[in-house]
C-alpha cells in the first residue's frame, strides 16, 4: 500500500514553500500520497495548528505520516521531532504542535532529529519544513525506523490547554477553534457535555465578553430557524459547537479561538 | 487504473473538513486519485456550486466519481444521492447541487444513500460529506455498484433556472458564474449565440442594473485595448462571456452570478 | 516510476480552471502525480510567476514537467512553448514566464507547440491551460518526445530582470517577492552577499521608498527580537532575505515585489 503524508502549514498557499516541500518528499519517496489537511493556519498560531491537526489525523488510515510545520522558532533551540502515535508518525517542532494530537492517539515514542543523512545536505536556518521534516516524512514513508532519524528522547513540549469545567447544568470552557462557517468548537468533549447534563435540556444561555446569547439544543443547523443560535451537543469534531442556521455564530458572539464561554441551562 | 475521485465544496481550505473526507476515503480505497474541483464554492450557494460541477466534470475521464458538498440542509430531510450519469458518479446533497451535471452529462439512475455498512458507522448530524459521502465514493471507486449504496429512486432535486432568451440580435439572459479574473460566464449557450446572431456581429449594447456598456466582439481579451469591454461568444465553457483585458468585467458592470443581462447587437 | 506534473497559475483554487487542466491531464496520463506549485501569483504578474516557478523546480526530482500558466496574451500571437531543461519539461505561454527557471536549470531545447494531435480538438481561443498545456504535460508524461508536440525553434522571451549591484560594503537590489509571512526575498544571490562582504557585518541601513530602516545580522527570525528587522544573508531561497520576527517586513518597509532597495554596512 503507498504511504499516506499528509501536510498542515502556516504557509499559505501562495508561496512556493509547501510544493518544494512536496518535491522534497516525492524526490525521496515517489510512491507517496500527499494530501493537504491546512496551510492556512493562523500565522504562528500554534495551538489552531494543533487543534486542526489533533482533528484531521483520527480519520486517516493507521501508519499515515503526519507532518505538520508552524514553526515561529525555526533555527533557534527547539528541537525537531518525530514522534510515535498510535495513528502513526507526527513530525514538526516541539512547541506543542503536534502535542493535542499525539495525546489523543496515544504516544508511543519520542524521536528528535538529527541533521545527517535523513535530513537535506544544506540545512537553511529558516525553512526546515523544507529541509528536515519533510525528508525525515519521506524516509519514515520508505520504512526507514525512526531511530536512525535521530535518537530517542523522554518528553515533548505539551500544550497547556484550558482545562474546560463542567458542572450540573452549566460549564465553563474555552473556544478550541472557530471554522470559516464562523461555527464555534468549544472544549466540551461529549464527556463532559453530559456530565453537564446538556443533551437532557433544551434552552441555554451562553455568555462571552460580558454578552448573554440565548441557544437553542439542536442535532443540526436547520433544527433551528435561520439566523437563530444552535447549540449542537454532539458536534462532529468530537466537542460542543455553537452555530447560527445559515449564519455566522463567531460574529454574532464576537469570539475568536481562545476565548472563554460560559453556558448554562434554563429550560 | 486507478479510480478518479474529485471533491468540491463551500468548506474552504483552512478547515480540516477536505483533509477529513480524504482521509476516510483513502482508508476505504487507498488507490484513489483525489482531484479537488474547488472549496471555495460561496458558503451555501448551491447555483454556483452546481455550475462549477457541471464545468469540470466533462473534462475528466469517464467513470470518474464526484463528490460534492454545498449542504445548508445537512441532517434534516434532504436525501443524500449517488447520481449515475455518462460522466460517472455524482455524490451528495439532494438540493439541485448535482443536477445540472446531470441533466449535460446523461443521467443513468438515481439512488438514495442509507446508512449501514456503507456508511460510517457514527453519522453525525452536521457533516455528511466526511460520514456518508466520502465513504459512498470511495465504495463506488472500489466497485461497489450503486444500489448497494442505497435504494434506487424515481427523482431528484432540479435546479430552476433562469431560461435565457435569445432572439435575432438581442439576447436576455443570466450570470452564471464570476470567475476569479472578473470574467462574467452569461447564461448564453454556443447554440444561443447562433440563434441571436451574435457571431456575424462586431458591437453590442448590454445592459445591467440599468445601465448600458459598449460591448466589441472579441475571439479572445487581448483582441480588445486594455480596460475595454470584449464578448466573447464561444467562451471555454461551452457559454457567451463579458470579460476586459487586464480588467475586471463584472467590477466594471458591477453585476454577480445571479443577475440578469440584456444585450443588443448595434452592429 | 510514476511522472511528477507540477502547476502554476494565477486561475485562484475558487474557479474550475486548475481542475479542468488536471481533469484533462488524467484523462491522457492517468499515473501522474499532480502537485501545485501555487495557483496564487498576483493575476498577470508574470515576474513573480516566473520567480515561483524557478524556486520550487530545483526541489522536484528531475526529469519532472512544471506546466505554468500566467499568460494575460493568450489567444494572441505569443507562441505556446515546451523548454527542455536540466530540470525536466517546462510548458507554458512564451512571455517570460519560463524563462528564470529555463536559465538557472540549463536551458537544452526550446520548442513550439502546434496544435494537432497533442492538443484538444477544440482549442479555445481563451483557455490554452486546459486546450494545450494541460495535454502536451501529459504527452510528454507518457513519454512523447517534445518534437514530436511541435517544431524546435531557437529562442525564446526572457526576463528583463533588474541587475543586482552589489559593492564593497553596500549593494542596490530589486525585490523579486514578498511572501504571505511578509518576508522579503532580495534580487542579491549567496554569492552577491559574499561580493558585499554581508557575511562579516553586523549591523546595516535598508534604504526603500525614501525611508531608512536599520536591520541586524541573523540567521534566523528568532535570533532578533520580536517586531525587529534581521537580514539574513542566506535565505533559504538561495537569496538575501529581510524580515520581522513575528512581523511583517514588507509592512514595515511599505514595499513589494520589484521595488528597489538599497543596503549598506553600518558596523
Amino acid at each position: 500500500m503507498r504511504p499516506i503524508i499528509t501536510l498542515l502549514s502556516d504557509f499559505g498557499v501562495r508561496d512556493p514553500y509547501v510544493a518544494e516541500m512536496k518535491g522534497v518528499i516525492l524526490g525521496i519517496c515517489p510512491e507517496a500520497v500527499l494530501v493537504d489537511i491546512s496551510h492556512e493556519v493562523e500565522k504562528f498560531n500554534v495551538a489552531v495548528g494543533a487543534f486542526l491537526l489533533a482533528s484531521a489525523v483520527r480519520f486517516f488510515p493507521k501508519g499515515s505520516i503526519h507532518v505538520a510545520v508552524v514553526d515561529p522558532g525555526v533555527g533557534g533551540p527547539r528541537r525537531p521531532l518525530v514522534i510515535e502515535a498510535g495513528c502513526g508518525y507526527l513530525v514538526g517542532p516541539d512547541n506543542g504542535l503536534l502535542a493535542l494530537a499525539a495525546e489523543r492517539e496515544g504516544l508511543r515514542g519520542i524521536y528528535e532529529i538529527k541533521p545527517g543523512r535523513y535530513t537535506l545536505r544544506n540545512i537553511s536556518s529558516t525553512f526546515h519544513g523544507r529541509d528536515v521534516f519533510a525528508p525525515a516524512a519521506a524516509y519514515l514513508a520508505r520504512g526507514t525506523p525512526p531511530d536512525m532519524l535521530g535518537v530517542k528522547v523522554e518528553a515533548y513540549t505539551g500544550v497547556s490547554a484550558f482545562k474546560s469545567l463542567p458542572g450540573r447544568g452549566w460549564a465553563e470552557t474555552v473556544i478550541l477553534y472557530v471554522d470559516s462557517f464562523g461555527n464555534i468548537i468549544t472544549g466540551l468533549s461529549w464527556r463532559d457535555v453530559d456530565e453537564a447534563g446538556f443533551s437532557s435540556a433544551s434552552k441555554f444561555k451562553v455568555s462571552a465578553g460580558g454578552h448573554v446569547f440565548e441557544a437553542l439544543k439542536a442535532s443540526t443547523y436547520s433544527d433551528v430557524g435561520e439566523g437563530k443560535l444552535a447549540l449542537i451537543p454532539y458536534g462532529s469534531h468530537g466537542f460542543m459547537e455553537l452555530a447560527v442556521n445559515k449564519g455566522d455564530a463567531a460574529a454574532l458572539l464576537k469570539v475568536k479561538a481562545g476565548d472563554k464561554l460560559t453556558v448554562k441551562v434554563t429550560s
